[in-house]
């Protein structure tokens, strides 16, 4: 009657003794092979429900290969490592042969954690792993104890923020592959620095795409805003969960991650008795119950629904942490941004004081521009639940020009800012650069090698913003202009004044850790009062 | 910033003193009025979001009337009766005029349920409340304490099973309208037996639905096997859930109605932090604590998932009891049926005895049928949140020709499922007519108005079962044969054999009323042992 399913890793895994276990989930196929590109080929057996495998020990570790799916090639939807990009042949690497000197890493604790988020691609000149080892020196200084890294899943092309990533499991070949991604993290712990790494489980990008060739990994039952939602809940759904659940596995147990940053999880669309988060929460505690780390699940979402950062035993995900923009919203509000699109609900000064308090601003009231009551009462959950920031990725690169603060607010406010995010009872976040107010934008951009997908971005981009002709035009997101004008520009961090800001971060920082009432806020003894008439909060 | 929601009740409702507050939600309309057949109109004035509001001391009980919406005129979507169908006008009804005298009455306690489920249209020679009231004395004889009333809200034309209703308020006319109900429920409180109205939140008929043209009733975002979701967690939502829950209130508070039976709640989605029908569990819990009544809410669904009846401040939605399918398709392929559709993944013996130990047959299994894990253990609910059944409308009805399993089942078989059920740690249902094995069938009958959607049932019907003709053709859902041909026979119940069947299942409600391990079963102290080779269980 029943058929217990095993939790098999998908992909080609080494074994340590000369052998891969080659497992691919792909329900609906009649014969399914391993084809190397020098010719070799393996036919796979019927496992699990849905699933194939075989083990053979005539796989070496950077052979590349694909899978052929009754008589049609394609590359692995679990490859770790894409070297020709999201069209070539996927490589066989054995994950297990990096050399790491972290065994007395120990994970920042959850509450200590002062994040600093970066994009590979932009971060330094290299746009490279290697690029970020050589500036953990400075981010020690400055005092983070965090890097969260935008999404390092292969893309189409060089250039991309990490979103359209189609390979969940394959480290973007230019940024420097898998290898590159563990050497950095095993550097970051050698200078006390953990590791996010965000990922995005919501959808896949657009190009190069091959999940659908392997199975039902999207349902039609729920539209989200990147078109069907990920297959969580109906049929052949296991595979698609194990597929997710097993990448988040593979982060901690062969990348040493310490914290996984969940994408847009409000778009992860489950009615299962148990969500996919929850199950990916106990397979993780499982995981770190057998290696004595410890592993944080953080999720950006849409929400102001404490059901995700509740334990699993009340009934929740058991999430570690949340991202809220309403902090930011009503931050940004209050230092001046007009009350357009989203910020539309915020009031300048009785918004940020009701974050300082409730951590949502929404938590059941009316919202004029979601049109519906929003969220729930986020009563005793501690800061540590939640995530600040004056300015991120998104909150950046969404604008039409992409501008940071530094150049929309004074001099005075961008240190406001900073102050304000740094002495919340939440942990706070950096967004690269901001710590010398970096004049570059950062902006919207893609390098799409399928001309149509190029061309439809491009206008899409400028459809979305016509309605502010006025202030110019949106950047090209396809041109490497785009891209090279959004880059950091190291050489101002010792000049005037951006020294002196960074200066001011460092101390900000420096006073977060030391100030008892800032390092352990208890937000039950937070007590916020404001004064909207004499724009005052205290 | 902020604007909370007054809940008001929608529609026309009499205040006792003359007047009455019209009220709609019209959330992107201009203009709004609610216009009497006499020719006399009202202009509506916008109060909260979303919403339309006017008191006058214009209108009378009795009176028909229309909105005009930016001078379109439409019947109310919360009309309590619409005398002329669902295309004409509704009627304002003084609800409060009606003269009760259950005092007395207090519901019976839910772990004593025995619940007897019946359709108006074809339970009694006249298809009324009247009749039904003609039976009370015979279902107290037979020693139910509880019917379950199939919905009766408004439809297209004179048959219908009541899932195609489409004024949720209005209890439809032929079956003797707001008033009949009223009548038929004080009269089963005077004989001791609890009244059960099966309502339907997660869709609504497809003839005269006038819903859309109000409001954004319905999303796109999730798709159900009825079309789009109602939308109760999109924007414009609050207006529709308070729809739905001042929908369940009414039957509470003015039809003194014991418990609903909620519809396929599985097909109503909804990710807002607090679900629908936990809101409305909140909502019915206040009014019960107002009036000092006792009202349950019960759940149809096709799900294995506790979180519907775990209480709400462990995380769930409080439900009272659900439905388990899962008993009744073990106990049919138990008692033979061939293992075909959703009963391929059922096992005669030990599928059966898992559902008496575990409520649940699947609890976390993977299913061929579903092609996915499904369910999560039922451990530590009480054996009064299950309810079991050996046929009802469903399982009959949605067999080609309808047959009960008096059609199917050798005598001493029909009486076996009977003890099935009756000695379950479960709360036990029949199905009308099944206490006297009536040989009528239980088959598929509307009698839509419009043609062309008539002849779409029509044709739906027979392709749905056109791999079964050589079984016989599918019947006619339009005809009234098929209508008439659904009614029970109650001159059978005195005659052999029928009586007999009437006085064993006599007997048998007794024995569980009676004997103690029956009335209240503490499911911890069941154990069930089941030998497949020898087809037993005990």
């Amino acid at each position: 009657m029943t058929t217990e399913i095993q939790p098999a890793v998908p992909g080609i895994r080494f074994n340590g003794s000369g052998e891969v276990t080659v497992h691919v989930w792909a329900p609906e196929k009649k014969k399914v092979e391993v084809c190397l590109e020098n010719g070799k080929s393996w036919e796979l057996s019927p496992a699990e429900p849905g699933c194939w495998s075989v083990v053979t020990d005539g796989i070496r570790s950077g052979d590349l290969y694909r899978f052929r799916l009754d008589g049609k090639l394609s590359p692995d939807p679990a490859s770790v490592s894409q070297p020709e990009g999201v069209h070539g042949p996927s490589q066989a690497l054995d994950l297990n042969r990096f050399q790491w000197s972290d065994a007395g890493w120990k994970n920042v604790v959850l509450q200590d954690y002062i994040i600093y988020e970066l994009h590979t691609g932009t971060f330094t000149p290299e746009g490279t792993f290697a690029g970020i080892e050589q500036k953990l020196d400075y981010l020690v200084e400055l005092g983070i104890n965090a890097i969260e890294i935008m999404p390092v899943s292969q893309f189409a092309g060089g250039r991309n923020w990490g979103y359209d990533g189609v390979f969940p499991y394959a480290v973007h070949d230019t940024y420097g592959g898998p290898e590159g991604l563990q050497h950095l993290v095993d550097a970051c712990h050698q200078k006390g620095i953990a590791v996010i790494l965000d990922v995005v489980y919501n959808h896949i990008g657009p190009e190069g795409n091959v999940l659908g060739e392997y199975g039902p990994y999207f349902t039609d039952k729920y539209h989200t805003p990147w078109g069907n939602a990920v297959n969580v809940d109906d049929e052949w759904s296991d595979g698609v969960r194990e597929y997710f659940i097993q990448n988040a596995l593979m982060w901690f147990r062969e990348f040493h991650i310490d914290a996984l940053r969940l994408d847009a999880v409000h778009a992860i669309k489950d009615f299962s008795p148990k969500h996919l988060l929850a199950e990916m929460k106990e397979r993780v505690d499982a995981l770190a119950a057998e290696t004595g780390s410890v592993h944080y699940l953080i999720t950006e979402m849409d929400l102001n629904d404490t059901r995700f950062i509740s334990p699993i035993e009340k009934g929740g995900y058991g999430m570690d942490a949340q991202w809220i923009d309403e902090f930011h919203h009503a931050l940004r509000v209050a230092s001046g941004q007009s009350k357009t699109g989203y910020y539309s609900d915020f009031e300048p000064i009785t918004s940020l004081a009701k974050s300082y308090q409730d951590a949502y601003v929404f938590d059941g009231q009316y919202s004029d521009h979601r049109k519906r009551k929003f969220g729930i009462k986020a009563e005793g959950f501690p800061g540590s639940s939640f995530i600040v920031f004056s300015q991120n990725h998104d909150q950046v690169g969404n604008r039409m020009l992409g501008e940071r603060t530094s150049e929309l607010l004074s001099w005075e406010m961008q240190k406001l800012l900073a102050g304000a995010v740094m002495v919340s009872p939440f942990l706070p976040m950096l967004f690269m650069g901001e710590e010398w107010s970096e004049p570059h934008p950062f902006q919207y951009f893609v390098s799409h090698t399928d001309p149509e997908l190029a061309e439809a971005v491009r206008t899409g981009r400028k459809k979305e913003f016509a309605a502010f002709h006025l202030e110019g035009e949106a950047p090209d997101p396809m041109s490497e202009d785009t891209f090279n004008g959004s880059r950091l520009q190291w050489e101002l961090v010792n000049q005037e004044p951006h020294k002196s800001m960074f200066e001011y971060y460092k101390e900000l920082i420096a006073l977060r850790k030391s100030n008892p009432a800032l390092h352990t806020p208890d937000r039950s003894l937070v007590r916020v009062y404001a004064d909207e008439a004499r724009q005052l909060i205290w």
